[in-house]
């Protein structure tokens, strides 16, 4: 289902020739509307890609008609010349559906620093817009923009009165804050304007997408795109909608977790009693990003000194005699001294938990991350070559 | 020679039986004076171990008569108890050198989270008092605050008039800037009082083992003690004195980049054409911390569209489209962009320099890391095991 699982929406994903494997590489996916509100957030990188750089003056206009999207390539770091490929790419599209390019938001993922073979692309955009469909078309668009990623990701979900979201996704490596080496892009049948889109898609990615830190990188592409169709013709109440769209993208970043270049855990950073929520996040990527305490959950070692060692990087509140530490459960870790006997923890499942206590406040924030692994060296220590 | 090359000091290290494999574990390093002024630097980690704890309150007072130091443990988030065996290991060596403890430095390190066995640490501490040697005593003492270091590292320089300075450091794993699981001892015959001394360590450090990050982690019991025994008689000229203190610490950088757990590679990040000092140390740290590149590195990969996604999540002043970077001298990326052939690059050699040329103004820094390899993993995954 995926993209097209709302109304409105239809969807290709084909061979153009971008990737040496032979697998799928260009993907399209058509708003037929009544409406075409848009919204999209991008990477925080400042050293951009040129299909976002292209893509940010779109979604301005607040209305998106087509996402193009191509694996094999990140169309980063190519200068003006890649920034002309982009908006060919647009061109083409919008051509195909005899449209204006400035409602064509373009997406690239692979490799920074070359150029795309725009002789393959774009006879691919051509061959794309040729085999859209709403059945099929869906699945074959999420398989068309994974990278590494060893299955596509997709999502639904039907909200009150039958409206419906839809969505894929890939990103493998260089998950990281701000969205990093990951392309989603969410469809909807609900009939809302983009303000409303807007806020909803920035509400949900904040706590879902953008607290997924893989390892610490954050890439030139990332780009989640949220369209909406109307065709249900279901005005969704916004806090339903929003928490609707909250769980589309929990999903998503729970496959991207466990997907992960070279994981062989997900872990799950729940940062407890913090004073405020930047505390919560702060802490909690600084945790995420502790290559020590990574490679410790990788031996399976319940190593909570790497825990305090992170946690006092940062500036957050709290006093390191209070800090407490809980591992799947087992509190090793009581007034930042040894606690509950550390054999209790049992690290053998995939997913594991670790608790920060800051007791410093109320609140509350949880960011996920994965082990270091042998694996994730080898797939990135190769992946240019 | 080691800490022992300078006129006025004695040094031992001997086996207490901390660690398990039954290598040296305690040493002591004595300062006969006539001066004994000193200065320290310690790590900016909020949690501290207790060593740290009590040395800062020591170093206050300028005047250091001896630092014990241990392995085979960090006494790190151990609590009022962990407290209080720093505070007796003091006092032990305090008795044994008739002196009061509140002139004793106390350095630890190790595993976080676990009590110092402390009826084999003060039986150390006196055996080593015991030992006390000028030849000998030196490289001893080196070799007992190894942990995962292959090699012992120690360094000396001579200056005008004849002073010495001599120095030795453990750490591999964990090195981050704030001297990350590293400690280091350095003494000097030089007559110079605190406060010069205290100048001249900070300004030395800052360029040279704070600018050393192997893996982004920040230890929580680093310091850098610098004793005068005045012995020489000679009083240097500050600048001199500091540019040779500098020269120290370099090697000492350089013996602890080589080193380093895992690496197969030491990377120099060398910033140019920065605005400002901060934006080059910012920027050499967001190079040297990503994963990604680290990986790639390790590949013999000359992956520069990591260094730029690497640049690009700083807020340095520079213009992405000016961006410049060279791989061991090959300019791969000008004006951000792709720039000369990437395959004239030649990542064999162990040595790799990365260079970043902003744009943006006449500052530089270097800073200097490793590769990430499953080496390091595996040693990372199975270090408290």
């Amino acid at each position: 289902m995926s993209v097209t699982a709302p109304q409105g929406f239809r969807a290709a994903g084909v061979v153009a020739g971008l990737k040496n494997s032979g697998a799928r590489d260009v993907a399209l996916v058509v708003n037929d509307g009544p409406s075409r509100a848009a919204a999209a957030v991008f990477t925080r990188n400042r050293v951009k890609a040129a299909p976002v750089i292209w893509s940010e003056q779109v979604i301005k206009g607040g209305s998106v008609r087509a996402v193009v999207l191509n694996s094999g390539g990140a169309n980063a770091c190519t200068g003006p010349d890649g920034f002309q490929d982009t908006h060919a790419t647009a061109e083409k599209t919008a051509e195909l559906l005899e449209e204006s390019a400035g409602e064509i938001i373009v997406c690239s993922t692979g490799l920074i620093g070359e150029r795309l073979p725009m002789d393959k692309l774009l006879p691919g955009v051509a061959a794309a817009a040729a085999e859209l469909s709403r059945t099929g078309g869906g699945l074959a668009a999420a398989d068309a923009i994974r990278t590494t990623d060893t299955v596509a990701k997709i999502a639904f979900r039907q909200g009150t009165g039958g409206y419906m979201i839809g969505a894929m996704a890939k990103g493998a490596g260089m998950l990281a804050p701000s969205l990093a080496t990951m392309l989603s892009v969410v469809t909807t049948d609900a009939d809302l304007p983009a303000g409303t889109l807007d806020r909803a898609l920035r509400s949900a990615t904040a706590v879902t997408l953008d607290r997924l830190d893989s390892d610490g990188a954050m890439s030139t592409n990332d780009t989640v795109l949220l369209m909406a169709s109307g065709a249900s013709g279901v005005t969704p109440d916004e806090a339903e909608f929003t928490a609707l769209l909250t769980e589309v993208c929990n999903d998503l970043t729970r496959q991207l977790l466990v997907d992960a270049e070279g994981a062989s855990k997900a872990i799950a950073i729940e940062v407890v009693g913090a004073a405020n929520d930047f505390d919560a996040v702060t802490v909690g990527r600084a945790v995420a990003r502790n290559n020590l305490l990574k490679c410790a959950i990788h031996g399976e070692d319940p190593n909570w000194g790497r825990v305090l060692a992170a946690v006092g990087t940062t500036e957050a509140v709290f006093d390191p005699d209070q800090l407490n530490v809980a591992i799947n459960g087992v509190w090793v870790c009581r007034d930042g001294s040894f606690g509950d006997d550390r054999d209790k923890v049992d690290l053998r499942p995939r997913d594991v938990t670790i608790t920060v206590d800051l007791s410093a406040g109320p609140n509350s924030a949880t960011v996920w991350t994965t082990d270091l692994t042998a694996d994730y060296v080898h797939e990135n220590s190769a992946y240019s070559t």
